[in-house]
């Protein structure tokens, strides 16, 4: 079988720890499909790689190889795993970068893996990852990596909840274009559409749309997003300056007064 | 045949959207090489993403489907396209999109690609283009994507026209290293010659040379550059800051006097 | 065999450059795995880019072709060259770009390339370097692609070397994360460790730990990092900009006063 292995880090391209990554996975006896997902992560920020990874790397097909190195404790005691969350395989630090993916999928399996002999303590990316992943890569079951282990890491991730003016929820990333992908889902729609608009900080958003371009140039729109989720946007414009909100901003869908 | 798909977007890699689209094509039947040219484009700048499709596509050997997403009208009524350019395969928005490599070679064909039901409004490359593709690399022929459409939208680009002051052209582009790729094309160079000096703005350039590194840093120098155009630079500085031009600048051949 | 190709330059994705030298090379007539290690360099910047060279490109396999690029002085004199360096393969201007990795493996055979005609003045990566590459990938071999050089371009790569107060290095490259790496190498850590500190600047680091987060967030540490080099780091934060250091800042290793 063809393999697909995917990277996703916070290690920039400039400083060669992603071709030293790359470098390592090279060393599979057979050609595999190495994709690019992204190395301009913010540094250290756990959070914000665990959201690209649970959306993205689920969409990849059966049997892809998901890399995924943001380790700002890299070399201390949290553990290294391989996991198997809804049947997709993935190698990283256990310290939560997972947690968003195990918010949609289950955990199947996951294995600790050993830190080999040598392994520089500041890169294990490089000396136990990818090494790890070769290992699959060249056949070796993952029973090989190491041992069981129960349960991973997870972060807190937020919840909407009833508040008395309304259901509240807050934005849970901020994408290239500004837009702000609140952790409101999009079956909760039909109650944005009954309150006729979504707040987003202390700024209401009355413009309901389907798509961006449904409105004129600057308009701030709310909408249900590629992701799942509901979104504000600003029409050919920036959100999170134009709204001045940011990651853990408070979206609010307000319940109609009894008036 | 092994077939190479590139990705052209304004993206952004954080946001996983480049990761779903490249999970989708991954789907495929049969590996195939995957080729990031961008996804750090000036977000919703049809235009700048148009030059740079027109400009590195074609080059790419012939059987190459290039998947272009820079679509600040996603889900409005602007079609979704595949089109044969030159010999070029493209899969694209008609938005203008495809505009530069249609100024320099003929469209062979062009099909209206139907919005799958259930696919997200906002995000088509994911959606419809993607699939697209896959239904492509497994051997689908053209004509099963939808009709035949007779044209494509097309951005006005802007031609040298002659002034009472002489030839005037424009900046199309500014690369990486801040040249200033104007729209005057190389065979124009002799007049440049003639003249004695390109003019950028209200700024005149009087070192004509063969390379960057022919003149000594700091020095502003005009030259036939590598995309067939005349451009104007700064050896080992930057143009656009150091001659403040953007794109849409003017440039200048100017018509020798009488005296 | 299946051949691996990687790119690293300076151009940036943006325009098209780095598409065009990937468009060139995919004219091989076998498939091959194309890696980008890096296109966002510093431009000009060969000493960056060097550095990068000699760290990651050596990890590949043997077989692997590394297309470097970046190269302030293209179309003038300098040379465009194959080298093995260490059983490495590489194609490259002849400016300096590879001594990093020479200073650290043997220049086992090099060879100049000549120039096409009708090669663009300014751009010898894709018109130069590209076809070469293409040429060694179809099976030609090196010695088709030009004479023998017997030598190449070097830097003057700063040494460590003693002073009245002690062992004196620099930074040699300012990674992603903000961290130092200096010239020291490893095997200098019982010096450090002996002398109970590293000094960078005029800033002692007391802080000698085994990785970064071996410390609270915030403390300036010091210790082997996964590059063969002792590193000065911030935990969790950015050690050149709160260390006010950058490529070329002075570290010291003190020596223990008499007392």
């Amino acid at each position: 079988m063809h393999r697909i292995v995917t990277l996703t880090t916070d290690f920039g391209t400039g400083s060669g720890y992603v071709a030293e990554l790359k470098a390592s996975l090279l060393h599979a006896r057979e050609p595999f499909t190495l994709v690019d997902i992204a190395h301009d992560l913010p540094a250290h920020d756990v959070r914000a790689a665990a959201w690209l990874v649970g959306q993205a790397c689920p969409a990849f097909p059966p049997g892809t190889l998901h890399l995924c190195v943001v380790d700002p404790g890299v070399g201390t005691s949290r553990r290294l795993v391989w996991a198997d969350i809804g049947g997709r395989q993935f190698l990283a630090p256990d310290n939560g970068l997972l947690s968003w993916a195990l918010s949609r999928a289950p955990l199947d399996a996951a294995r600790a893996i050993a830190v080999p002999a040598g392994a520089a303590a500041t890169f294990h990316g490089r000396d136990v990852l990818a090494p790890a992943a070769v290992r699959l890569l060249n056949g070796a079951p993952p029973e090989t990596l190491g041992p069981l282990v129960a349960d991973l890491a997870r972060l807190a991730w937020p919840e909407p909840h009833e508040t008395a003016a309304g259901l509240a929820g807050e934005v849970l990333h901020v994408d290239a274009f500004g837009n702000l992908v609140t952790n409101l889902p999009a079956q909760l729609w039909p109650r944005v559409v009954a309150a006729g608009r979504l707040r987003v900080g202390d700024r209401d958003v009355p413009a309901l749309v389907r798509t961006y371009g449904d409105a004129p140039a600057g308009t701030p729109v709310a909408l249900v997003g590629s992701q799942g989720f509901i979104e504000a946007a600003i029409v050919a414009g920036r959100a999170d300056t134009q709204l001045s909100a940011r990651l853990g901003s408070r979206v609010l869908i307000m319940d109609r007064g009894p008036g």
